[in-house]
């Protein structure tokens, strides 16, 4: 049986964005800035796109950006807000320890460029909290930018809560929701969300097409030059057909949003449930606050690495942590910045399920998890100290 | 008849792109990064389309970095190249007047930052001299940026001679060769030829893909921070089934180069021939030195987009220039930069064929052409003002 349980790396194109795409692959193939009508077609597409994508953010079109990902989105609107602020003498970002690299990557660059940044504890069971945001605000903050859910372990984080803060202290927010945008409600407006980024293939539209929300207001700085795309905010010939399949994915993942997570939370308790009974197994993040499909747990005395390599042979396709760093032989920086020590970390497992996974897969993942642990725990030199109580076991 | 005769602008998809792409927009659709065999289909095909695009570069696999687009490839290799040149010390780039935005902005940005831009006179056929080149490099010199083919006027550059100048001065160069790969020889090796930029969509791919060739020792500077894909230079989920779709039309716009040119440059010389008939007609841009596809002229005493506007009536796609700055009211800054006065810059046609066009649709363009070019005559204050001799004509 193959199980496709990654769905938070990527996923598959749904029927809908296919169909959506395909008369901009083969016949409306005109560049949309061109003047004669066949090029009109294409930016028609392009606009009807921007307007279907404001609708399903509570935004407006003209707030609307398309980028190529979800990691340029969130590189320009960090770099815009630290534009903005370093003009009025303003340099302090706030942050979480757990964010996306396209986050923290870009604020490390603005620390060398003398930026201030304040990486808040998302504490051990995965959620921001409001009052360590409010201690964090200074005078000279320019910019909060804190995701919505995260990518490894799924916790959603208070950000209405943190939007409204913000708002009141003038302080711009930003929040990369690449894991929440079609799998969870978003509106810009009640969230008071200066800026939001997403990704279309975490959410059955094909990789390399992206979104930045940013508030009109908000003077974003380019990061890629040229052309006047993008109302001369974002250059470059648009991937028309990649848009075009964006939009029709993100209104048919929030159409049937609820259907989908009627669907896909029974699944993924199931395996909570099942898995838990490992012994020496964790939850990571909190229950309470979570995205529909994300399965993240510890197993003590194995290697995330080998149980993916094992699960991969029983046709089951799941990931340690982020699919961005994989082959890093580092521990998640997410699991660590929850407070697991480097040992516990490291036998990681992440199933991110969907509304294409079924009930069956789920079975079969609940069978085949438990032994692949069992077996490698039984080549373990490190869980035969465990065992034998050389060694205190961690969870 | 329909003419899509604006291949310059954007081309359609092959069927060989589009079959290639295909099985990655429907049932490979794993994230590359990830650990799985699943994953791995997806990282080989990333991985094959990389030595596809290096082996018709003569560049090696390691040296290919794929982008969303020519424009972000432009961005990257200048600012990486202003990086290194500024530990140097070393901010002075030679580029020239005609350049596309994504080069021109990206080097009014560096401006903004204390780096010296000098910014080389094509000449009126459209061509710059090499001894233009050397006069301007400086001890200082970080960057030579220079255009394989121009985008608006077709005209090719010695990039061979600029590229051995640049490698005997020791100064990093780099080529915009988004209107000439596929449509031309390109050998980076031969050529010395540092950096260089393409764009998918500009050959037969689909939009919103691109590469970024540089050489080995290069050290790029990120436009966009996170992942750690393309060996840590681009984050991003990688666009797979684009890059493949890029690769397969790289392969076959170059494999089928001689032919395909064999079948273009007869229809460009029939275009130029009898367009030229026209009174007070141009041809801009030397014809010796220039791409297979690209026709530029201009009729004195009309509007550039009302031409376009009238063509578009009669089915026929081109442009005034480049698509990208469409929309703008000023005269393109490439005609402007060969010399042509504001008046006769702002009545240009450019019409760019490829291999799909045919000698019918070239007869239509070519009784077309004339009688719009007569008709808006007569309704143009101007033309009477020129035919009464009120004013000199000035072509």
């Amino acid at each position: 049986m193959f199980v496709y349980a990654d769905n938070a790396a990527t996923t598959s194109i749904s029927k809908t964005a296919l169909d959506a795409m395909m008369p901009y692959l083969t016949d409306y193939y005109g560049n949309p800035s061109s003047l004669y009508s066949f090029g009109q077609k294409a930016a028609e597409a392009l606009q009807a796109s921007r307007e279907t994508v404001a609708k399903y953010l509570n935004a407006s079109p003209k707030e609307i950006y398309f980028t190529s990902g979800g990691s340029e989105a969130d590189n320009q609107a960090i770099v815009s807000a630290a534009r903005l602020g370093a003009r009025k003498g303003k340099k302090h970002i706030i942050s979480t320890q757990f964010e996306h690299h396209a986050v923290l990557h870009t604020l490390s660059r603005l620390e060398k460029e003398g930026f201030e940044v304040t990486l808040l504890d998302p504490h051990s069971d995965g959620v921001i909290r409001l009052e360590d945001v409010e201690k964090a605000l200074r005078e000279d903050t320019c910019l909060v930018t804190i995701m919505f859910a995260n990518n490894e372990i799924g916790t959603v984080q208070p950000i209405t809560e943190i939007g409204a803060l913000c708002r009141e202290r003038k302080v711009p927010f930003h929040t990369d929701a690449v894991q929440a945008a079609g799998h969870m409600p978003i509106d810009v407006q009640a969230m008071n969300i200066d800026m939001l980024s997403l990704s279309g293939h975490k959410f059955h539209a094909p990789k390399g097409v992206g979104v930045l929300y940013a508030r009109k207001g908000i003077v974003l700085t380019n990061i890629i030059e040229g052309g006047a795309q993008e109302r001369g905010k974002r250059a470059g010939t648009e991937n028309v057909a990649g848009i075009v399949a964006l939009a029709a994915a993100l209104k048919e993942s929030c159409d049937h949003m609820e259907e989908n997570t009627a669907k896909i939370i029974p699944m993924r308790d199931k395996l909570f449930r099942e898995l838990a009974k490992i012994p020496h197994s964790k939850i990571n993040g909190s229950l309470e606050h979570h995205v529909p499909g994300t399965v993240n747990m510890c197993f003590e005395g194995i290697e995330g690495e080998s149980l993916l390599l094992m699960l991969d042979d029983q046709g089951i396709c799941a990931s340690s942590g982020s699919a961005c760093t994989s082959g890093s032989l580092d521990p998640s920086h997410v699991l660590l910045s929850i407070g697991l020590p480097h040992e516990v970390a490291h036998g990681s497992l992440r199933l991110s399920i969907g509304e294409y996974n079924t009930m069956e897969q789920i079975d079969h993942i609940i069978e085949v998890v438990p032994k692949v642990v069992a077996y490698l725990r039984s080549i373990s030199p490190v869980w035969d100290e465990l065992e034998k109580g050389e060694r205190p076991h961690l969870i």
